[in-house]
């Protein structure tokens, strides 16, 4: 049985095995910069994780694995070029470091990477599996389009923002299961519900992702409290607070989201207030137990091993506890 | 036996027939419109050429020569947020009709898209085309690299720029006609001669495409002459004249790329005289002849059906005459 800890420690491993052509450099470098980095690797650990509850071992799904985490970052380049973000992971993002059109185009070597792996893949699982990753990185790039729609947006509604964060973030995680899953050998019922999992899972953590950028803990939390906040991020909580507010609170949500002017710690404060007010915080939470719940329920119907089914549970477990 | 037009018929057929999702709209709507233009089809075209020279029928190579075209349009719409540019095929870029976020966002779907096609290629096929696919996306995304690489610096030699046009343009020529080779079942050898046919017919296209811009024919020509002359674009002819002029000659060459501000059709006289001067213009016919010549000592060498090779070598033959 293989732990968590195992299987990041093979993904980082494999991670450094990567060979880069030499030239051209700046189409290469940013590539080994971003996959440099210290992340969490989840998909390509789910990926072995999902392999090993069917199969004896997991070189098999190696590349597969590899192959969900070079398009992961893939998306991080791009996205951040679009969002214009200076800092990922505390490091400078890529367009900064080089210029934005290295950013694109080395994406576009890093899209194309992704598929080099997943190509690598066990040949009588190949259209199976690159039907799965075209139609998951499809699918994402429909939630980066709905999350910048969103921006200019007050009437998202609850629906609409759960089919974005489901489409941007949690297809992937299912996707990543999935593909071990298929590796390994499961049935397709099996490899089904490990989908679920994954994206009952994903969709738990994006809201949690929300939660802790106004109720995280500021000396744990990797990021600044409120950073949502400030930039009227259509987060799981303001999607609901617009919903539910009503009158004054209502009025005083809108004119601080219109407001150009304003001291960043009063604004934070008072939207957290008219948060707490209305109860956003005990809506979010839960509606994170609603997913985790499905993203068990699922897991219960997988015919595999309890004690390997039990890495996957501490794995969701630990994202639902993370406080940053 | 096809001709290059029931190739050509078929493709544009077929490219009418891509489905889109409704939405998000604005995600698929520049594809839509990028791939709507007239555009020469010319890869895809060679695709179902390639296959109809060893099958009876192409059917089976449509979604492959449909990836190429797709790619082809990907590629473009990404150059044009890299290279800023405001116009193609006498139609406004997809970032100035939306904006660069949706050109760089589409783009991806797009290169994602193309993956899709070419995963419907014959299954027993498909390990081998994914793999040439990616390769040779890989090659062209090098391409452009040195290519922007080229803009800032004076010292690009002969060979640099061969190799450069070679990833940009002409491997993707090459490919485009191998693939079809390889489902219409062709021997390794010859799927290997096509690919140095498409290769080479490429690099002359490419020298052609520099040559037009200074010595095209005004009415026949697309774009203003002297378009690449005016921003520096280290084309064959400004290589080959860096590199040959000397004295008065090369320090009015640098003066004229130094300078900043100029009368337009002046910048265009003189540069052209220089050309003149030093015989640029025989240098790059001879050029352009080498590379024909070697693309249809490639045809020579194939073993297919001698009218049907003659349908590529017009294709050839109308490339290199071609004054647009």
């Amino acid at each position: 049985m293989m732990s968590f800890q195992e299987a990041l420690d093979k993904v980082n491993q494999e991670v450094t095995l990567i060979k880069y052509p030499e030239s051209p450099e700046c189409l290469y470098a940013p590539i080994r910069y971003i996959l440099s980095h210290k992340g969490k690797k989840v998909r390509p650990v789910l990926t072995l994780l999902a392999c090993d509850l069917y199969a004896g071992n997991v070189e098999s799904a190696l590349s597969t694995a590899l192959s969900w985490e070079i398009f992961h970052n893939f998306t991080l380049m791009h996205d951040d070029v679009m969002d214009n973000a200076d800092v990922r992971r505390n490091q400078p993002t890529v367009h900064k470091v080089w210029n934005e059109n290295t950013a694109v185009l080395s994406g576009d070597a890093m899209l194309i990477m992704a598929y080099q792996y997943i190509a690598k893949s066990p040949e009588k699982n190949l259209k199976e599996l690159i039907d799965l990753f075209s139609s998951t990185a499809m699918e994402i790039c429909e939630g980066q389009q709905y999350d910048m729609e969103f921006e200019t947006r007050l009437d998202v509604t609850e629906d609409e923002y759960l089919d974005m964060i489901r489409l941007k973030t949690a297809v992937l995680l299912g996707a990543s299961l999935k593909s071990g899953a298929i590796i390994g050998g499961a049935s397709e019922k099996d490899a089904q519900e490990l989908y679920h999992f994954g994206v009952n899972i994903g969709l738990a953590f994006q809201i949690k992702d929300d939660f802790l950028d106004v109720y995280g803990d500021p000396k744990v939390f990797g990021k600044n409290i409120g950073g949502d906040i400030l930039c009227n991020k259509k987060t799981y909580l303001l999607v609901k607070a617009l919903e539910l507010s009503k009158g004054n609170d209502k009025k005083e949500l809108l004119d601080w989201i219109s407001s150009k002017q304003f001291n960043e710690q009063e604004k934070i404060k008072a939207i957290t207030y008219i948060y707490n007010k209305i109860g956003i915080r005990e809506i979010a939470e839960e509606k994170m137990s609603y997913f985790f719940q499905k993203a068990l329920d699922s897991l219960s119907q997988i015919d595999a091993d309890a004690s390997k089914k039990e890495v996957l549970l501490g794995f969701a477990d630990q994202l639902m506890r993370r406080e940053y």
